[in-house]
Order: structure tokens, then sequence, then C-alpha cells
């Protein structure tokens, strides 16, 4: 059985959609991983469980959306029971200033995720972060561009490879979970 | 006696000072404010306490960078002191990425004014923030541009006018100091 | 007419609600100023938009629960319209373990409040601030404690304070706007 | 060659030295892994360079002290040059206050680390956090307790067991590095 990367995202953004597809590209680019996109609102608890790391993405609404936070909200104790620990993850967010809350929407994001006890995956820098991306994850501003689409990709492999080597056999525990 | 802004700001870098420049331009425009421009490495305790509002700037260094930092860790425990307490401050960071961790040093600035007790003044929304400026203060990446420094003479004017409602007359201490 | 602090809390939980009761308590202690309490679930947007001041408070749910969010969200596009640009805000929050997020939280408030153009004013350190109280704001771990509730009246004393001074003749707009 | 796990923290206080006993002692429990401790004023960029996994700590400034960011900033662009990138990283940070903070710090030094291109890894819930420890990592507030050093050296065994994972043959680059 491959090792499941799922792509889940806030879907009333046409931005936030086509980051979420390049995510998943860049995921299953990698030999060995298999990505799942799923729209908020059509995922389930189980998807959240059965994966073996997470993308989580959305539009700046000055934090998460109520939307999906309500839908995160909605999904038990994932940080009582650790349920998700252990799990690498990572985020992508479009906004509409380049500086005007993008970072602590991901921020948010990647807070939840360590507060399920998954790791934190994020881009590293290149010259491509000049114009797009964050230490934090994938971004877009305004109309997605190639460079944009790039990183998106870029960050769906690196958390693809990070999780083929935490998961190496089928059933294998996450450490730390 | 005037309402004096200070502003203040680790000069290693020519965009940085083009903004503080830009701050001080603007609080300076208020009626009854003067700014006073201050580099780190010429400044000292008795700016920061004689002042009624700061503002501060510096590159994104991953943060503060150290030399700014050091300055500011020496003025002694302002914090505990409460000498701050209840004067408006408000940031500004230039970097070389647009998300490479801009607003996180912003925000790295305005914790440190939160901690010794200041009131934050950001950036309203505006048409110009889609492509500078941020809610937590005025911003530049790679060349400075006329947004910038319209948005850097923004936040100077709103925090001169915070400040000289806090401050109607001379002497009078600040709310909450 | 007095000027007005609005106490808007997400009422899920007991402990919040005392919070809220001690920041309203704190604010009502300044003459000139009247305290509104209101819960989520019963607030409206004139509520926001008449208030000279707002205090808002939720349970630690790793960032805002849904609920409060989803009443943010629905109150139109404030940020854009500046609707609440220059009015003065603060933030309490109560949570389960003593750093698991609480800080977060309180940002998370405080970010939406900057994102609306307002001006952020939080709690100086005291020595109670070893126990209770953060410089974002109001907070109780677990059971609220006298300390809890003292820092709590404190951050309300403190923003009618700062309302007071912004807000000295009636019907005067805010600086900045 | 063991996997190595370098615990790099700023000596002037003795609380975050006993933190930074017992990471390296919980990561020195996980068989294959050697702990490394080191001064920041004893440290060197091949301590950096040659370690599988880094834990960073430092008493709470209200942001990270300027002499470990110093130490930080003159180590040469490993932002830029990627030589960090994919190796996970942790934080403990001590401070005095509760809420005063702390998260803010612990925050500051994983940004540090995604800026470098690492990998984050915190502590998940459990019963201990409800009095010491934070998603972000270990902690201690006034004297260090037995649960403080309990949630450190969880914190070392969980970065080191991560490490193994990354890193399971010598020589082994990093994913995403």
């Amino acid at each position: 059985m491959p090792v499941s990367v799922l792509v889940l995202y806030d879907d009333r953004s046409a931005q936030v959609e086509r980051l979420a597809h390049a995510v998943a590209q860049g995921a299953q680019s990698v030999p060995g991983v298999t990505a799942l996109l799923r729209k908020v609102s059509e995922a389930n608890r189980g998807d959240l469980l059965s994966c073996h790391a997470l993308a989580l993405g959305c539009p700046n609404w000055s934090g998460i959306p109520a939307r999906l936070k309500a839908w995160l909200d909605e999904q038990g104790d994932l940080w009582e029971e650790g349920s998700l620990a252990g799990k690498p993850g990572s985020a992508f967010v479009v906004g509409r200033g380049r500086h005007s809350g993008l970072e602590f929407t991901l921020l948010a994001l990647l807070h939840w995720m360590l507060a399920c006890g998954m790791l934190v995956v994020g881009l590293p820098w290149s010259k491509e972060m000049e114009r797009s991306g964050s230490y934090y994850g994938a971004t877009a501003t305004g109309a997605v561009t190639p460079e944009d689409l790039a990183q998106a990709q870029r960050l769906g492999r690196r958390l693809a490879a990070v999780a083929l080597r935490l998961y190496p056999e089928e059933g294998r525990n996450a450490p730390g979970g």
C-alpha cells in the first residue's frame, strides 16, 4: 500500500483549488506516494485518520475561514486523542494583499497541526520565494502565477518525500505518535 | 511642547532608512507633532523614555536582527519598570521575499512593544495593501516603491494622530501606563 | 453620551463568561465609560459599529472556535470598509494548558482586530503576570482564579481609559479611522 | 555512525541548562542516537552542519535574546544555502510568567528553523501539558519542575525518533534538503 498524502482544502476560491491541485501533483510525482484531493465539504474524519500526511489550504480571511475551522472543530478531540500525532503536515493560503495576513493564516493552519502533534513541513528558501511562497507553505496573491504553482508542487513533493521516510513500511506507526 | 514620535531603525539597509524617513515625514505632517529620526547605533535610553510614540524598523533577518535586539536588550528592564507602558508604537520591515517572514518580523517588533505595555498601531486595509504594507506595519520587498513610501507615510501619520489624542496636554501621563 | 466598551464573548464556557464580566466591571469602573456585555449568539453588527472599544473573548480551540469566527465572518467586509478602524481592542482567552496555544488564540483575536484597522491594547507586566494574564490580554487556565479576575478587570480599565482619551468628545471620529 | 541530535542553548540561565540536559537525556535514550550538548558560547558552525537534528533553547526575553540571535546571525546565510534544510528541529524556552510571551519565543525559534528549511517537531497533548510544555516545545516558568523535565525528555525522544526515521542510513541526505 502506498503512502498517501491528503490535500484538503476550502473550495470557495478557484485560486485555492488551483494550488491544491498543484500540491497534489507534486506529491503524486514522488514514487510510492498517492495524493488524495478532498474539498472540505466532501471530506470526513476517516480521510484524516487514514492519510500518512496532510496538506491543508484555505483563503486568508484574517485567519482560517469559519467554514474550514468548523469542519476541523467537528472532527472530535483529535488533539486530545493524538490521532494525527506524528504525521507530517503542510499549509497553503491564497490572499488579496502581499503581506496582509497571509503568513498569519498559514501559521494558524500550522498551529492547528502542531496542536494535533503533527510535524511541520514548509518550504526552504529559493529564488522563487522572492515572488511566491513562504517558509510556512505555498501562497498566491490575486491571480495564480506559474511561480505559485511551482512552489505548491515543490511543497507537495517535499511533504511526500518526508512522509515516505517516516512511513517506510506499510502499517508502521508514526514516530512520536 | 509638541508630541514627539521617535523613529528608531537598524540602519544597515538603505531601504529601511528610506522607510524610516517616510514614516517620519508622515508623523511630522500632523500639526503639533515632531518626528525624531534615530539610527540604533546613535540612540540612547533617554530617546525611548522621552518620546510619546515609537516607530521601530529593521530588515527581516528571520526575526529581529541581533544588533537591534541587543540594543533593545541593553536598555534595562523596560518591560518590568513599565517605562514605556501606554505609549503607542508601530513597526516597519524590509525583506527580500514577499512572504518570507516579513509579517513575522513585524510581529516580533510589535510583540516587544506589547511586552513593554505599549499600544499597537498598524495599517488599515487600503487598495495599496494589495501591493505594499501589512496590518502589522509598513513594508518593502526589494527596491522601495512609491507605494511602500505612501504606506510608510500613512503609518507615521496614523501613529502621530493617535499619540496626539493620547497626550492632549503636555506632561500628561499615558493611560494604562 | 458616554464612551462605550463592548465586551463580546463566545459563551459556551463558564470561565470565559466570568472573565467577560470582570473585563466589563473594569471598564465600567472608569468614570464616563459604559460597558456592554454581549454573547456572540445575541450580538449584531450594530453593536460592533456603535461601540467605541471592543473586548473579544473565547475559549482556546487551537485558534478561534469556528462559532465565533463564523459570527465575525458574517458581519460583512469590516476590514475593507474600515468600519472599525481606529477603535481600540483587547482580547481574553481561557484554555486548559498553561502554554498550549493560549497566546496564539489571543494573537488570533488581536490579528483580526488589526486586520480591521483597530488599535491593540494588552496588559503590561505586573507581579500577577507570573501566574495570570499575558501581554496579549487576560487569561485563565482551568478554574478562574482571583488573579485571573484581577487581570481581566485591569484589562477592562485599561481599554476604557484608552478609549476615553481617543474619543474625548461625543461623536468624534477615531484617529486613523 | 549514529544519528546525532545537537542540543544548543543560551546558557545564562540555570533553568535553560536543566531543560537542555533533559532534552539531551531524552534523545540519548533512543537506541542509535547520540546527543551533543553545546552552550552557544562554545558552539560553531560545524556543529550545526554536522548534526542530524537540532534542539534550540533560550530564556524568554520578549523574543530570542540578542546573544543567541547574534550567534545565529553570524553562522552565514544558512537559509540561503539550505545547509540545514530537511533536518528536524525542536525548541525549549524558560520564562517568568506563564503566558508572558513564552509561546512567542518558542515560535521565534521555530520560525528561524523553518526559515532554514527545517522540519518542526513539537509536543503532542498529554495530561502533563496542563501544567508544563507547549505544542511548540518544552517550557519552564520559574523553578524547573519534574513535569518540566519529563516534557523536555519527551521532546528529546520525539526529535530523536523522527531523526532516526529521516536518516535511516549513514550519509543519507535529508528529504527536501
